[in-house]
């Protein structure tokens, strides 16, 4: 007790990084991951949960009651599994609702368009917007573009395809059309947007995703085309053919409120330090949200359980939350996401928090470990290696320095961050779209997430490692 | 001279299946056809036939303005690339058109599924259809179900799903319900039908498809829900909830007419011998018809132009037929489809219809020969095969007899038949889906479709090859 108690004022020092009884790197603390790790890729937890999360609720748009209805029965299954001090964290929320909704070429070609609004898009006239559609092939052209040659028009922005990347680095560049180009367009007098889905597919299916506000205020009504009809738009314009779309959207927003699920397996010596494993319970409306984000649900639920049914109870308390509001996340006061609101209401406890690992990109396969910059090349991360390497996941040099849109907000108070990068090859196919059902879910690339997931917690939360201790490395790891 | 009309009188006699400076398995005609076969692989005129046709109209269904466009334009693309009596050949017919539908689960579990209504569904009243849901795993149960058991519910049937077969043979035991179902369960008292889409995807898109009329009256409002959803509402079942929905639709019935488009590049030196390649022009409206059928006349155009531009025009005529309103045939006499038109009409001429092979199984490659059983283990297969092998295609000891929905009419007044068998593996992934786009087309395979139809159209046609003179071989060929 003595030594545990020594070991615990010098990290509350920062003088060392690991306890000498607490050191994640020792030989049997390394045995346990590896162990719990086997054990957590025969648990039928994860396909579990997210089987029924996704059967009995189906889509669950932020702040709708199917959304309310999942928080209170995942707060049922996280008690029924052994969680403690389960709570939900409610908030008020500016919810939108998609309505019905179309679009179509009209006048010659005329033809129907598989088209979704995005989200916070305000509805058109009743009867719709038609008007000829001017085309841009980069948002910059659309930036540079004179008022005159955008008013009263639908504006479409066709990047071309998102590329399909294993790290999911084809989404960046895209997003800003979808965040930005709206606000653009409307601030030149346009009559509506139309942009090409941001995804990897060729499936007639749109990716919706929210678009921002300009100043707090709505922006004129903005669409998402699948693939093929982006095709289809951009083919007929090259051929010389006039282009006039009428869009119609009974898009609305409504006050309603959403919530975070907290539930916590109490560490066994020193619960007051905490480990979040984050995740988010709202999916957009067209899907069932099983790749966004039931499966980090799944996974985080499964291998918190993994570690608690291995018959040792870590000494540092893991925190599993389904944040509620995650997609329509907006960056102005009225809206609320549930990343933020945990954040702000932690107070002092944000200073308790060791480590913050947000599982929500699907369910494929984990290839890679990254942590905070500190433990770039530490002994630490040489144990992580050798508890994860073993099942497809490579220690990265890249370090994890914003976790996600959940956790981000615990950043700033100074909570590092770990990722377990998963294979994003597939997904923007599905993201987004109708598409995002159960049976897109790999059971068993699903458990290897939650392998890798428990194996490395397990590694944190029964040691004293301190992250924000942790010196960077003075030169990059070999790898 | 005197040695052809020997052999046209000879054929006429059917005493011999091949004239001597006319056999298809001679050298030259062999050599010939090979290079016609490789001139065919680099010909763009397949995709650009099916781009602009699918881009410029869209979805063609049966009867609407849009078939009707684009068999204008077809006409003027077959004028353009040198085809001779060029005509339409208009038909009275019933067209359908979808309205507006939607599906959902109500009550516990309330969640939104992902329908269509089937080819000719009538509408719900306004309002919609509601009730509780009666779930039957085979066509068998639900023709043995009491009256009492179904009256007033929502009849769903789920055979699972449709299996990928390279031969397609995974479709017909699905369809049985498709066309037959709505009928067994309205004779029952049921106030809907619902089943499992008839595909081997697992995207979130139903397939439509005809159902048909029982005693020449509409059915009960259809659905057809896309696999997850299917999956969704199994699964529910099985955890014991609930199933009550709630189906709209608008569909309706209107008075028009369709058409089939004919163009003939005529034969050299007898011309009112005639070679039949059919396809369609209709499509179903949920996507734009590019793999159903657009890719059919694409290879057919393609093909005949490949052997117009070969610098000898071959002996017979070779006849393109895009067949209107394939996809909504029944079997009544109000409603038309393009196949049986074409047929009542030709009269005598039917007996100098050499043979007859139609294209509508999508664009990907062509790897087996079909022939009429006559010439199984001939001289003309050897040949044909000698041409075909190296770009894949085998000699098949399937026996081509019914065609396909658009020349099989010809069947009866006693057409043969050549088929080239298409690999179906991801066929009905696509297929009577929003997912039916250009994209969808592969070009090298579509190029390889080509040269396998202009190769072996050649063969035919360029010979006094008579297939309805050809006896049976006694034993079934080595393969």
């Amino acid at each position: 007790m003595s030594l545990r108690l020594l070991s615990v004022s010098a990290l509350a020092l920062g003088l060392v990084a690991l306890a000498p009884q607490a050191s994640a790197q020792d030989a049997a603390t390394v045995e346990r991951a590896i162990a719990i790790r086997d054990a957590a890729l025969t648990s039928n937890i994860a396909l579990d949960y997210v089987t029924q999360l996704t059967t009995r609720f189906g889509a669950r748009p932020a702040g709708s009651k199917s959304e309310q209805d999942a928080a209170a029965w995942a707060a049922d299954y996280l008690r029924a599994h052994g969680f403690q001090n389960v709570r939900i964290e409610e908030f008020p929320l500016v919810g939108w609702e998609r309505g019905e909704g179309s679009a179509a070429i009209v006048g010659k070609n005329a033809q129907s368009l598989v088209a979704a609004a995005l989200g916070h898009s305000p509805a058109t006239p009743r009867g719709g917007v038609e008007a000829d559609v001017v085309r841009f092939s980069s948002f910059e052209d659309l930036q540079a573009a004179s008022d005159a040659a955008v008013r009263g028009k639908i504006v479409y922005v066709d990047l071309g395809q998102m590329h399909a990347m294993q790290d999911g680095s084809g989404y960046g560049p895209q997003t800003r059309v979808r965040g930005a180009g709206p606000g653009v367009a409307a601030a030149k007098g346009a009559a509506a947007f139309v942009m090409r889905s941001v995804g990897s597919d060729e499936d007639r299916m749109p990716h919706t995703g929210t678009t921002r506000y300009v100043d707090g205020k709505p922006t004129i009504p903005s669409f998402a085309l699948s693939a093929p009809d982006a095709d289809q738009v951009s083919r007929l314009i090259a051929l010389g053919e006039p282009m006039r779309m009428r869009l119609i959207s009974t898009a609305h927003t409504y006050v309603t409120h959403s919530q975070n699920v907290i539930g916590d397996l109490p560490g066994a010596t020193r619960p007051d330090e905490v480990i979040v494993l984050g995740s988010h319970m709202d999916s957009w409306d067209l899907g069932t949200g099983a790749i966004d984000d039931g499966a980090g649900g799944a996974i985080t639920v499964a291998a918190a359980k993994a570690i608690a049914d291995s018959g040792r109870r870590p000494a540092r308390t893991i925190r599993v939350i389904f944040y509620g509001s995650e997609e329509v996340a907006q960056p102005t006061p009225e809206t609320g996401n549930g990343g933020g609101v945990y954040a702000r209401a932690l107070g002092a406890a944000a200073e308790k928090h060791i480590i913050a690992g947000e599982s929500d990109f699907g369910a494929d396969r984990v290839y890679a470990l990254r942590l905070p910059a500190g433990a770039q090349g530490s002994d630490f991360q040489k144990a992580a290696t050798r508890v994860l390497y073993p099942i497809g996941v490579l220690a990265s040099d890249r370090v994890e320095t914003d976790g996600g849109v959940d956790i981000g907000p615990l950043g700033p108070l100074g909570v590092p961050f770990f990722g377990l990068a998963q294979d994003g090859t597939r997904y923007f196919d599905l993201h987004h779209t109708a598409n995002d059902t159960l049976d897109k879910i790999d059971p068993a690339q699903l458990s290897q997430n939650v392998a890798a997931w428990a194996g490395l917690v397990w590694l944190i939360a029964d040691s004293g490692v301190d992250f924000r201790a942790m010196r960077p490395a003075t030169a990059a790891p070999a790898h």
